[in-house]
């Protein structure tokens, strides 16, 4: 099925007016008065900006307690606490993952993101329940939002036995990517959490994406593991580290040693801005060549009642995290959540040039700058050439 | 002239469903089917969650671009380029005192902020302009809002010869409390900087309000000439340090040593949880009995192009800031954006309570830490008993 469209006046980027055509659900031409084929649907841009579509590169799709119930959070302090009170929440709670991926998908889809990387619990408790649920929701949602899944062992690797060969019989079902967590801090063998990942990757050519939450020293020393592994196994160019909190809070010749290994191996950062915990230097990383990617990770979960699905939001998250004030570095906190999000996912033909897919939406500001701050509701969502979401609202109904 | 208003079907604090019988601009009562005399107003809050007027107890209301052209940043790094760029971009853009506050106040007003502490800057080269436009801007938004201004010496106060006149000056025109700004990172002389201060302080009889942006022991041995000063001068409890990030990166033990100090002189801390710096603990200063209140600091101006008038959403910052994820804890972040601003200024009957002035605003969310998260457009908004807001748009125009 093909999809075409005239959009006229609109500012591709904060630059002049230009229409755009669309044909068969790609840009054709971006400039001034264009004409398109009759029938070909046309629509007002009202001299919005269009920006391509928002890539949220790490979230928790399964997980989210959007529409539920308030959930009152008395959960303890420690990262072990907050895992072990969502493991027993899913059930309590009822946290069903099909109809929660559903939900914050088609919210994401009204705040023009175009691509999701989930993250999906797998564990021994509730196995691929989450797996098979998001890649129902994903099916559901085919043709609106491109959602990727990484099989994630949120409640450890080595600590529960079993958990490797759900992890294999995710990647047999069609997730994409293997995940990790916290090789020291989560199952307290670095060097075994890391084989077994590294092991999958080999095993099944996928790439990885590991989350990273050990700060200091000890974060350091994950990331080198990380970084040696990824050199032997030729795997240059297939690993992404999501939070990375340690490059924020070592010393500065540890940091740049690290960032050189990470940018001679092409290895990913994901980043949230989260402004509780050190953050990776986003402007450090990507002149070092690095691609940075962002995601709003997971949110109004059992973890913390914050957040929404907005990555433009979260673009501005970025930017405050990271002491962006200027314009050109406000438009960097965008870039990571457009273009440094694609570039992580490996997105061909992604942008706004002629040629690419066209998935964009239209925003209020008068710079790039502005639409960061202001995050006011999406005018206009196109995927593939088809509208997907109007005045802040998907045309999809959740659940 | 009186104000009475009866308020039907609200949750007050999120406690169970009450009306609430204003007269006379003050709260007479809340509870169950209340009556009021014939002929007083009466409104129907839909069942949603009544606050207390929130308190902005630390702003600049006096140099915002709200309402102006986009503007460009492209300043440097340090904070002197921010000062010296600010002081030029005042005459060359037209950032008019008077207009701006009066635009930002009303955007607060919107917000359902009924209390207001600005700094304004005092500065050789536009001498008390500033303290005159806000001193305007008060006037004319007097019922609507009240304003709280300290004479801030921005550009220094040694470093521009005049500035202590102009500051007494601006203390004699009615400016109720005196600012100060990194004793040794701006004057480069901590002594002369606070001798000043507590002089003016001890000449005129007012608070002192000083910003301290200086990190680690550096803002650690500031703070000590504060405490010194206040505790030989006998000025307990009428001190306050804005940000205050040397809290938040120094030794723990030096940490500690200040909290008790602060304490025991009853200095107040206000912070706006800003991600990119260190930031106090609100959690151990309430511990320890200090008063913490919340502001929005500048915000849309030549500083950052960030931030908005809403001490909700300012809430869930210093809430994400200080990793507060259960309900009790974003509830502290409530608190310090109300009853904790409230207690820094002051604020004589403050709360929901009978007897209390009818200051107050309606939100969205089931619960407390749900409002917080939501910061969804205030329904209402009451100051003195009189309807200042509706639907997130004050009743009063901004010019």
């Amino acid at each position: 099925m093909t999809a075409s469209l005239l959009l006229r006046n609109v500012r591709p980027m904060g630059e002049a007016i230009a229409d755009m055509l669309i044909e068969d659900g790609r840009i054709r031409a971006v400039g001034a008065a264009l004409r398109a084929p009759a029938g070909t649907p046309v629509e007002d841009g009202g001299g919005r900006l269009a920006l391509p579509g928002l890539v949220d590169a790490h979230t928790h799709l399964d997980k989210s307690l959007l529409g539920m119930a308030w959930y009152r959070n008395e959960v303890g302090p420690t990262l072990i606490d907050r895992i072990e009170n969502e493991r027993r929440a899913k059930a309590e709670l009822g946290i069903e993952p099909e109809r929660q991926a559903l939900r914050q998908a088609i919210a994401s889809v009204a705040c023009g993101t175009s691509h999701i990387r989930s993250h999906v619990d797998v564990d021994t408790l509730y196995g691929l329940a989450g797996v098979e649920g998001v890649m129902r929701a994903r099916e559901a949602l085919r043709g609106i939002v491109d959602i990727e899944l990484v099989a994630f062992p949120q409640s450890g690797l080595l600590l529960r036995a079993g958990t490797e060969a759900l992890m294999a019989r995710a990647l047999d079902m069609g997730v994409e990517v293997i995940g990790g967590i916290d090789p020291c801090g989560m199952d307290r063998d670095p060097k075994g959490h890391l084989d077994v990942l590294f092991g999958l990757a080999e095993r099944h050519g996928r790439p990885l994406d590991i989350h990273l939450h050990e700060t200091g020293e000890l974060g350091a020393f994950s990331m080198d593991l990380i970084l040696e592994r990824t050199r032997v196994l030729g795997m240059q160019g297939r690993v992404a580290i999501s939070h990375a909190f340690c490059l924020g809070s070592t010393e500065p010749a540890l940091a740049e040693r690290l960032i050189a290994g990470l940018a001679d191996l092409r290895i990913h950062i994901l980043t949230s801005g989260l402004p509780s915990r050190p953050t990776p230097p986003v402007a450090r990383l990507r002149q070092a060549g690095i691609a940075v990617g962002g995601g709003n990770d997971g949110f109004r979960d059992t973890w913390g009642p914050y957040g929404n699905a907005d990555m433009l939001e979260r673009a501005m998250m970025i930017g405050l995290r990271n002491n962006f004030r200027r314009d050109d570095e406000v438009e960097m906190a965008l870039d990571v959540c457009t273009h440094g999000g694609a570039r992580v996912l490996g997105l061909e033909d992604y942008g706004l040039r002629p040629g690419c897919r066209a998935d964009f939406c239209l925003s209020e500001g008068r710079t790039l700058a502005e639409a960061v701050v202001l995050h006011a509701p999406r005018a206009l969502v196109v995927k593939g050439g088809r509208v997907v979401a109007r005045a802040g609202r998907a045309l999809t109904e959740a659940p």
